[in-house]
């Protein structure tokens, strides 16, 4: 599987076509944003750590029953997957009060809810993502409500399966962010990445974060975070 | 039935006990406010209208089965309403884009939709009202499944019942803001108003505006246009 022309460069990837129109390639970069952009930085090994991780995830998530977009990884950066039309909804998963959550609603970071939440938000850069519910994604069609109902679906069963899995690690999911997308016959798949770029990692004793936090709030230690988690997670 | 004590002021309504625990005194004033209470002013006549139009279509509210906080009109401005807890979510239903929707996602004011929206915002000054959806209602103890199902379904009723009556009367109804509140005994009722203030009307032939927005927006003949709504609905 070769590259054969950039068709986007996002934030913290690559995309790139190949030689079958249904497959893309990612590759992963240690480029780090926060902040809707406005902070800016590197996180050496990154991009490697985040792309074995997705791929780690995905197999095992596809076994569990949720369809995903991998196909292979090509290298430590760079992976094929199925290509998706991406629907424009950036999908959050919460089982403990912290982020947006915390500072929008006025409430302190680590209330454990009695059940997940689920939020959208339109995965828009201008709009600067704003969140939105169900009914409004319909309205302006940026997905049908059965679409909703499955992504709705997955999303839940990627929380049960990463916090089961990650509390074996010893450590806390406290949310995370997913994407998902449309291939060419219209089934939806799980897309994107799942890292510590995207999701909340709390080591369950001490309550340390493991994972983005520490570069958006200047923790230190960012590297050995994702580090960390490479090793809790797969052992390396 | 007499006011007793000052229980609260609000933007466009002061609120008084009686000597009935369960009843309170709602007593509507000509102030308006808007953009989270940085543009004030007066609109003359306003209170007389709001608080009768809103007595006008919750009497016929309950008797097209949604049970409301009215209980009798006192004068031109004051109303005896029972004494609820407001559920302190703002319900905004939609029928056409305009307003913050439209802003927030880069649309067009004046978009039919081919189905109603409904979403809250948290009812919260300090935080400024924000859009929360019904898993972050819930996980911060708003309200509960039950009670949200409940007044989605209340809305969406008084959705239909407000769509058919003004359309009779020339008016198109493009979106509205309801409050829900929790009588002593736990039932939910259909409480504040229903007036220019809390709704979008336009015209059905020329889509003038006959609401709010011409304050908000300093379209003049503001005053007029509450008349004219007072007296297209109610004939007065
Ligand atoms: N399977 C896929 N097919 C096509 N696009 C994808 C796929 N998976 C993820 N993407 C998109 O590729 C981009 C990945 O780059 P990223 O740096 O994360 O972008 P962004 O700055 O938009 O978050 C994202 O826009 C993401 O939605
Ligand atoms: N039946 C009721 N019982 C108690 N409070 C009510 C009832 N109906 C409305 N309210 C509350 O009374 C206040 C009305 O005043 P208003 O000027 O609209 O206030 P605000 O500035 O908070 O919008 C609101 O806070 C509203 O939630
Ligand atoms: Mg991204
Ligand atoms: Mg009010």
């Amino acid at each position: 599987m070769k590259k054969v022309e950039q068709l986007y460069e996002g934030k913290a990837k690559k995309v790139y076509s190949t030689e079958d129109p249904n497959v893309v390639i990612v590759s992963y970069k240690d480029d780090a944003t926060a902040f809707d952009g406005l902070k800016k930085g590197t996180i050496t090994g990154k991009g490697a750590i985040n792309n074995q991780m997705t791929n780690f995830l995905m197999q095992q998530l596809e076994k569990a029953g949720v369809p995903t977009h991998f196909v292979q990884e090509l290298s430590e950066r760079e992976t094929a997957v199925k290509k998706v039309s991406i629907v424009p909804l950036e999908v959050i998963v919460r089982n403990i009060s912290a982020g947006h959550f915390a500072s929008n609603y006025g409430v302190k970071e680590g209330i454990v809810f009695d059940e997940p939440t689920i939020e959208f938000s339109y995965k828009n850069d201008d709009l600067h993502d704003p969140l939105i519910n169900s009914y409004h994604a319909v309205a302006l069609k940026l997905a049908t409500w059965d679409e909703i109902a499955l992504i709705k679906k997955y999303a839940f069963q990627v929380n049960d399966f990463l916090k089961k899995t990650l509390l074996e690690c010893g450590v806390t999911l406290v949310d995370f962010k997913l994407e998902f997308g449309k291939t060419a016959d219209g089934t939806i798949v799980l897309a994107d990445e799942i890292s510590p770029d995207t999701c909340r990692f709390w080591d369950a004793k001490t309550g340390e974060k493991l994972d983005k936090d520490r570069f958006r709030r200047d923790l230190g230690n960012v590297e050995g975070a994702y580090q960390e988690m490479a090793r809790r997670l797969m052992g390396k």
